[in-house]
């Protein structure tokens, strides 16, 4: 399989750079990923222009035969697509459903794992009196194959008064206890060893059984983990007031979404939240962005902050079997944000430079 | 109509206490009421004991004869309901499905309001960087009567490892309408008079084309209300980070459900938070409700705020067309506030007592 961690140290990387400041944060990645890379690993890399300006210029999303193509790889890095807000062009969800889902749900990505941590000299929204409770260091393991996302539903009497429209949270057995178990083995890593399940199971009961139900059963094999249940509104009041108290969250596609960006921002915002598109099994090459989207706004003016694109680029290194090498970005990535000086503005590459001589030297 | 506003002053009052710290706050919110009601407006109370107690000694959890009675007030005030958690006796959503939600369903319960504004002296988790950027007030609409909420969907080989689970989420422009109107007509009689829809329309593309299109078409009615759009994901990131950008929100029931939560929490906790469920049709009573829930750790201690169903008697006197009596009352909670000191533990009938105590004047 070519998508096991690479024995010899030729790593095959399809790198999706998309659009807006994507481009500009994947340059650094890659630029952290060769100087972290450990003796001997090369990496291959395969460009493919895909997202909104592809779309706009030929109408192609993804076209089989560059899925076919990227799924050869050993990674895929991906920085961000998306186009302008409401371009008439770009049908609603047309780049995030053809392009972003379709590689999650093609490439069976079933953990979408985002790290969340408050990394000493980052900016958080939080008060001193809920940060001085102690460090908040958590991942989300979120569904990433299964839930709303999978675009069923429909819609009748389009454009009409009596219009229905309806989407279908779809949830099995088989995809819903593979990430439970992946969530629990995170946990038991860590030294916390604690999981949190979050969903609605008092509205949302037939999905909200089968999540409670195979939690349950999974944590049979896991007795060193301690395990915790929060409805996802209640969710948002402990990542306000107590996000100490998270070691792992499992949780569902959407609820996922939503309680990562609120993660994201609690953290020190979405510069700097990474995010993983794994599929543990090895079936198919996994793949590493960062959480924030084009930002069309800042793009091509070289501000946008690589830092959560970097990290992304540690969680490809981690998954291909590299720990030591993932830690030193990460390590680079502290050191950099503790010797930030608030209000200084520094460049993208100018960032991606320092990143990359932290970790060089 | 029963459910008019009165014009004589008699108003017929559906009490639904409910368990926990329910029948504690209800009290204090009943207590402030009749303080606060203009002069020859009496409240003519009936109590329904409905909720976990009820159901755990009669497996009744609302009888239809018990909905047609409340059916014939005109408002309902409800204090918290909900069980211990994991009571093997009460199966998941058996309440909130059958007692909370149905009450929503059946009497219409369109707009579930929810007020959202820092009050000098609350006690908000964020930082004064963030808190420091101006005033933040705020109005939830959520829809209440539609999307995750509707028990559509199901199960099949539940059990096995082949289980399939299902929740749909149901939108119709029925529906959709009339909530992004009365939000409209809402965000028109603010000062800033600017309107944000939430979804997930790149996601959910059914339900969000339909949100989307009506939400732009009774836009065109209201010219002189802004209006602005926000993925829920994003969302998160505002309301950590940048809480004065929102003026009014309309979104969908589960959307709202969560969205208010991290609103209760930044705006100085579910404490502070109350909520109208409305049917502003007046076609069957609103009913008044703090976002809490019933807290059955602390229940029977008296320690519990009741200040979150105190302002949901607020906005119970305001729809019965008394927003003088209802802004007496926010004023009273507001120098109670301010009054507070950090630390000092007062019991549920001291902060009623204090409250009522501010209305009389
Ligand atoms: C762009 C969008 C489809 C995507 C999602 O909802 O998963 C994004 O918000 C994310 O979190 O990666
Ligand atoms: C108890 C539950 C059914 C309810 C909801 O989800 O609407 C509550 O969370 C609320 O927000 O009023």
């Amino acid at each position: 399989q070519s998508t096991a961690a690479p024995v010899d140290g030729s790593v095959a990387l399809a790198v999706v750079p998309g659009d807006g400041i994507g481009p500009e944060v994947t340059a650094e990645a890659l630029k952290v990923l060769e100087v972290a890379a450990p003796a001997g690993v090369k990496f291959e890399q395969t460009r493919y222009d895909l997202g909104a300006e592809r779309y706009l210029a030929t109408h192609e999303v993804l076209p089989d035969s560059v899925l076919a193509e990227i799924r050869q790889h050993d990674a895929i890095l991906l920085g961000a697509v998306g186009g302008k807000p409401n371009d008439p062009n770009l049908p609603p969800g047309i780049l995030e459903r053809g392009l972003l889902l379709r590689l999650r749900f093609e490439l069976d990505h079933y953990v979408n794992l985002r790290p969340s941590r408050i990394y000493p000299g980052a900016v958080s929204p939080l008060s001193d009196a809920v940060l001085g409770k102690g460090e908040v260091d958590f991942v989300v393991v979120r569904e990433g194959t299964e839930g709303p996302y999978t675009g069923n539903g429909g819609a009748l009497r389009v454009g009409t008064p009596a219009e229905v429209a309806t989407e279908v949270s779809v949830n099995t057995a088989y995809g819903v206890e593979r990430v439970i178990r992946d969530a629990f083995a995170r946990a038991q890593r860590r030294p916390r060893k604690k999981l949190t399940l979050v969903h609605k199971t008092n509205v949302l009961v037939n999905a909200g059984s089968l999540w409670w139900r195979l939690f349950e059963e999974v944590a049979a094999e896991f007795p060193d983990v301690t395990t915790d249940y929060c409805h996802i509104d209640a969710v948002m009041i402990f990542l306000a007031t107590d996000p100490q108290r998270f070691d792992v969250i499992v949780t569902d596609n959407l609820f996922g979404d939503i309680v990562t960006d609120l993660a994201a921002a609690i953290t020190g915002g979405i510069g700097l939240a990474a995010s993983g598109n794994v599929n543990p099994d090895r079936t198919a090459p996994s793949m590493f962005e960062p959480v924030h989207g084009s930002a069309p706004d800042i793009a091509g003016q070289l501000i946008a902050d690589p830092t959560a694109a970097i990290l992304s680029g540690a969680l490809l290194l981690d998954h291909l079997g590299h720990p030591e090498a993932a830690a030193r970005i990460e390590t680079a990535v502290i050191e950099d944000l503790a010797a930030r000086t608030p209000g200084a503005k520094r460049s993208t590459p100018e960032v991606g430079d320092a990143i990359a001589a932290r970790v060089a030297g």
